[in-house]
């Protein structure tokens, strides 16, 4: 993580994602784009996050805006990890760990991120492999977590579960969720796991409704790789961030380490942000949510 | 429940159900079956479970014998509650919270039955109605637990709930499990519920995951009614005891009461068995479990 | 529980209790008292709940009123239940999920009391006795909890349990909590506990850290009878609502079962208030709490 | 932490440590000393592990061999720490997280040592402070947590706590748990914390019986610190491992740091034995425990 400063760069290519589906998205784009053209005194381009296209000019930019909630954030993190862009979020979701902005301060941390008065958090990533026998059938960036579990039926899956190379246990539950510490208050903090701040790189691990079998999270030494072995008759699926859903087969192998790649939010709070904001976060009701 | 009694009736019409997928079922059957044969001196049959013919003999019974582990007890006990025959597992699962004898045991605890030293052990039973807009689309018995929840996605819905009538909350959640005392041991024990020892009438709500919404148990009053509306835009599902399977719509309606229907299991050890017995079952480990 | 009706008795004679050390309770006893006395047409006394000679006046009156927190209605509770004397509170506390009337409404709800329009909750209370071999070292009422369990040395204790004269485990932890319903939103909430609504006659058991040994609540069937013998090396410490406090030696015996006293709260709120305000009484921030 | 080696330095000096209250902890310490005084050819000392005449010569050794179980070694790391002399257990508790021997193994291990084919594991410690005012009262090295907490009275405390000197949030409480990795196993695990392998360097914060107030676990990034200022009308404690009781006044601070000091465990097993034994050393049963 690099540590607050001014001296970052003024960023002159400026992509705005839009999400389609999310109510106001597009407007805010429109007015977005036209501040930063005035500002910047060249085009700037907004675009459906959703677009195949926009997303192969990625490379080209200094900065990619995003205009959704958490899960847009997540999308927007696997899409610029590849290309070291950082990424600015502007919270349209009610819940919003990840976005820098509020959508009425857009523009005083815009003016701010244009003077270059901001500071870059770097948040690990897991790199995801999926393997039948001796083929590598995919492999997945997450940002949040890798979920390895039972499908629609509701019955517990097997997993056979080792971290560097030597036997942990073998789960009996719906799955297991295999997260980063971005992570660490999504999906794992639905099934009581601990929370990791976002400097840390570690990964987390722990089971999702386990059946008298390991019912504890556990934080993985630095460098640590995880194999996950399915055993079941029934569906099971490799989940990554939630977004991207794989079917495996009884004897299907996930393994998982930390990526190369790492996601680069654009920061202008406190570095302490984290910490201080935690508890609001925690105690904000989503069941009126309709973030993406 | 009735209390133990030297005086229950001796069966003489007895099925003997073996699971055709549990190794050794069959096998024990046929040892079963000869060994009524002679001991009642007349004809005693068996069937797979899964025979829909030999479902339609339930009726004429006055003991049903299943040889399986819980899941089979579960199937066992739905046939059989609604015409109030009574049911006596052999435990071929390596878990088993259900069944009466284990395998080694099955002459001694067979001979005591025979003899009408035995008692009967109900268990409520849920009446699940599944409903859209107005019309009711189906309705199930089940022993342990109606599960409501997403399907293969890894994505919480959400559930507004009621009771009696009066809102209770809307859980964002994997789902939300209704279950039986029963069903206190299964699906929920693996998502942090409490136990409820088997003569209990309540219903015991918990839910699958719960993201920043209501984490607790709660157990109701008897009587009580629950209602859970779905909203999602992916996949949601209403599982009955893990075996019965219903895709559900956006806006369905899932109800649930105390049914008119008990299981009743066939007991030989003392009433307090359900505690004495609690630790171990509790710390058994089901990693290499094969029980249906 | 007896349902809501217009046909409760006016009560004539009211005692008002304050809390010494509640800021605003001695004043809004002396306007609740002034109000009170031009209502009914005579003397309407008020007492700090810690007066011994007040407390002897309970079994003349027809309604309590309790101005103070949860603390302060466990202890009205404690008080009147012997005398089947109804208690009104008016939260004082920042918490409150006992007393009916929010400070600004006590005129309105105090109204309605005077004109019969309100209804009677009943409360399940426990009986405690404190055994030391043969004999009988004391007996206590709660409402809320008893808790066996460690002093002030943070080592655990071993607490061998019975349920109904049948073993059920040796929990070793820092406590068990034995709770009855109205104690399932306090202690035990605060260990993982399920809720249970106040209509229910069970008895919820909770460990406080169990260390590797039973780390579920067990919600036991009506009338059952719980034992605990405490095996310790250090200080124990048998509690009672968190109020009454008494040491416990090496092999002591705590047996705990319904009482026969019940606490009455009087109720304005519709019989469904408990869970339509669960979710609002659960998300409350007590950090900065004051009540008594 | 050092890899294995069979080049680590053959012991020399070595003192055996003996648990005076720990059945054949004496008798196992007398046969130990005559083999090793044959084998080195040296004399041996045994002491007790409460004997502070024997506690000032540890840094004479080569290594300490404590005889007893959790407990003890706890104690034998905060002696040994300080000098930077490796300690090696044998188990004599049931529990045992921490000592390397199961007793009838202790020759075939100690032969590994003296032959310098072992390896050593440095645990991280805790340096925690105790402050009223300006004024250090107190420092104190723990090995597995620091609590902060009630003392005997069944009431929670208020706790403000501050990471890095940024407020997370103010606990009501039971206490709140600072944990190191070795602790995670400890006290942490009995109210729901994750695991911490020994080789992290991160601080664990978990809350013991929160009141609806902060109950998810913390790890906290290498380097961090912790502040909690204390907050109470009742008696308040300091523990330190268990084993170190310190009376807080209302207004009191504690603040941990990662100490300078490691505790040297002497390991021969392979390096991975610590997720390979974790299954197994949570499913023991401890309620016969007599470990010390």
């Amino acid at each position: 993580m690099r540590l607050p400063s001014s001296s970052q760069p003024s960023p002159e290519h400026v992509l705005v994602f839009y999400h389609p589906q999310i109510e106001g998205s597009l407007a805010l784009a429109e007015v977005i784009v036209t501040f930063l053209a005035q500002q910047l005194g060249n085009d700037v381009v907004k675009a459906s996050i959703e677009d195949p296209q926009a997303q192969t000019h990625i490379a080209e930019q200094d900065l990619i805006i995003v205009l959704g909630g958490d899960g847009s954030m997540l999308r927007g993190g696997r899409l610029t990890a590849p290309h070291q862009v950082p990424v600015l979020g502007v919270n349209l979701g009610r819940l919003g760990f990840l976005p820098e902005a509020q959508p009425e301060a857009w523009q005083a941390v815009l003016t701010r991120v244009l003077a270059g008065d901001y500071w870059i958090e770097e948040r690990m990533m897991l790199q995801v492999e999926h393997q039948r026998g001796e083929e590598r059938l995919g492999a997945y960036q997450v940002l949040n977590e890798a979920v390895v579990g039972r499908g629609a039926l509701a019955r517990p899956v097997r997993l056979k579960t080792m971290i560097d190379g030597s036997d942990l246990t073998t789960y009996v539950a719906d799955g297991l969720i295999i997260a980063t510490p971005t992570g660490s208050t999504a999906y794992a903090l639905a099934v009581g796991g601990p929370i990791l701040p976002p400097q840390l790189k570690n990964i987390l691990l722990i089971a999702i409704a386990p059946h008298l079998s390991m019912d504890r999270a556990i934080v993985l030494a630095q460098g640590a790789t995880v194999e996950v072995v399915v055993r079941t008759e029934h569906q099971a699926i490799l989940s990554a961030d939630g977004q991207v859903e794989v079917l495996l087969d009884d004897g299907d192998r996930v393994s998982v380490r930390v990526s190369d790649y790492v996601t680069r939010f654009v920061r202008v709070q406190e570095p302490t942000y984290f910490y201080a904001s935690l508890m609001t976060r925690l105690t904000q009701n989503p069941s009126a949510d309709k973030s993406k």
